[in-house]
C-alpha cells in the first residue's frame, strides 16, 4: 500500500493510495477524522457501475461516516473503472448505454449479455473480491476494524460475494440488485444464501434495472438472521437521501462507536 | 375531555382521560415531558387487535417519543377493546383465536369472516376513525400539534382511513396489514390511494396474518410520494425493536423538534 497524497478538509483527512494486487495497481482513497489516532470502525465503500472511487455519492458517504460517526472509510476503483479505465471510448459507450436504460424506464426487456460481456462481468467480480480482500489484509495489518461494507448496484454485485466469504466484515448495506438469470447468477445467489452478518438492503420500487420480484427474491435468499429491506418509490439512482441516516444508524448499531 | 388522574414517572407525565364521542365514553391516556409547557409535536398511537391503550408496546413507544424527542403521545382504547370490553368471555375467545392463528404460522388459509364479524369490523373502523377525529379536535382546541400517527395491524385498519381523511396528521407509521378481500377492503384500498403524507410501512416477511403479496400491494397502493417499506423476517408480532429507532427518525424528520 503506497501512500501518494494526504490532505485534510473540513475535519476529514483524505489519503490517496495505490494498492498492488496480483501485479495490478488498484488506486484507492482512505478517509478518517483529522487528528484522530488508533483503530476505529471502518466502512469499505464499493461504487456503482461506470462510477469511480470519488464520485459525489461515495465522497458524501465517506465524509458522513467520518464526521457523524468518527469512523474511517475507504474506497477503491473497481476493475476497469476510474483510473483503471484502459479504453475511454468503450467506457463512455457503457456509460451512455446505462443512461439509455435508465431513460427507458422500468419494465424494459431484460438486459442481454453477449459471451464477451458475460466473461467480463464474472472476471470483474472475481478480481474485485480479491482486491477488497487484499485491502482488508492491509488495513488489518495496521490494526484496523471492525469493518462494515457499503455498496449498491455493481457495489453489491462485487460486494455481496466479498462479504459472504469475508468473516472480518461485520455488517453490510447492499441493494439495487436482485436474483436474475444473468451470467454468474448462480454463484451470486449461493453467496446471498451464505451471508450471516446483518444486512440492510435498499431497493427501489421502480428500478429500471432490477425488477421488483428480483430484488425481493434477493432479500428472501439472504441467509442472515438479521436482514431488513428498505423499499422506496423511484428509479435506480433515486434512493432518497434520508436513507443515509438509516445507513448510519445501521452501522452504529453493529460496529459501535470509536474507542 | 375529562381528566381523571395524572402522575409523573421518570420524567414522563401520564394523564388518564375520558373522551365522550357520540354518547360513548372512550378512555384514553396522554403522555408528555414533565415540566414542559406549550404545544409540541404529538403522536397518536393506535393499538393492535385484542390489545388496549396501555399494553407494553404502546407504553414503551409513548415514553420513547416523550423522552427521546420531547414529543407528546396519546392513545385511546379502540372500540370494543381495553376498558370498553363488554363481553370478557368473547374478548378472551378472540384473543385465543388470534394466538392460534399466530401459532399456526404463515401460509394458513385466509381468515373467513361471517356476516356478523364483517359487520363488526366495518363498524369498529368507522367508530375508531370518528373517535380519533374527535380527539384531534380536543387536542387542537388546546393548541397542540403538529401531529403524527403510529399504528400497525388493527392500528392500521383504523388508522389508515383516519390519516387519509385527516389533513392535520402530517406523517404516519403504518404496517402489518395488506390489501385483501376482507370486508371493507375496497374502502381501505381507496383510503390507501388517497394518502398524501409521508408513510413508513413496516411489514413482516413471515407474517402469519398478512401474506407478502398483500403487504406489498398495500405499499404499492399508498398514494404518498414519500413512502418507505421496511421488511424484516419473522412473524406478525416479531417486528425488530430497532425499528423503533426508525420510527423516531421518521417522525423527527417530518414533525421536527419541539419549539
Amino acid at each position: 500500500m503506497e501512500i501518494l497524497t494526504e490532505k485534510a478538509e473540513m475535519g476529514v483527512v483524505e489519503q490517496r493510495f495505490d494498492l498492488t494486487v496480483a501485479g495490478e495497481v488498484v488506486p484507492g482513497i482512505r478517509w478518517w477524522p483529522e487528528g484522530a489516532g488508533g483503530p476505529r470502525p471502518t466502512i469499505l465503500i464499493g461504487h456503482g457501475g461506470t462510477q469511480h472511487k470519488r464520485v459525489p455519492n461515495v465522497l458524501g458517504l465517506a465524509r458522513r461516516f467520518v464526521r457523524h460517526l468518527g469512523y474511517g472509510a475507504v474506497a477503491l476503483d473497481a476493475p476497469g473503472h476510474g483510473d483503471r479505465v484502459t479504453d475511454p471510448a468503450a467506457a463512455e459507450r457503457q456509460r451512455q448505454a446505462l443512461q439509455a436504460r435508465l431513460a427507458a424506464g422500468p419494465g424494459g426487456p431484460p438486459r442481454s449479455f453477449d459471451p464477451e460481456e458475460a466473461k467480463e462481468w464474472v472476471e470483474r467480480t472475481t478480481k474485485g473480491v480479491a482486491e477488497w480482500k487484499a485491502l482488508l489484509g492491509e488495513l488489518d495489518a495496521q490494526g484496523g476494524g471492525p469493518y462494515g461494507y457499503w455498496g449498491v448496484s455493481m457495489g453489491t454485485a462485487i460486494g455481496l460475494p466479498f462479504v459472504a466469504q469475508e468473516p472480518r466484515i461485520a455488517a453490510a448495506v447492499l441493494g439495487l440488485a436482485g436474483l436474475s438469470n444473468r451470467p454468474g447468477s448462480d454463484r451470486f445467489e449461493q453467496a446471498a444464501r451464505a451471508l450471516r452478518v446483518p444486512v440492510l438492503l435498499v431497493l427501489q420500487w421502480d428500478d429500471e434495472l432490477v425488477e421488483r420480484e428480483q430484488g425481493l427474491a434477493l432479500f428472501d435468499a439472504i441467509g442472515s438472521s438479521e436482514k431488513t429491506a428498505h423499499l422506496n418509490p423511484g428509479g435506480h439512482v433515486e434512493t432518497p437521501l434520508f436513507e443515509r441516516d438509516a445507513y448510519e444508524a445501521f452501522f452504529r448499531r453493529h460496529l459501535g462507536s470509536p474507542r
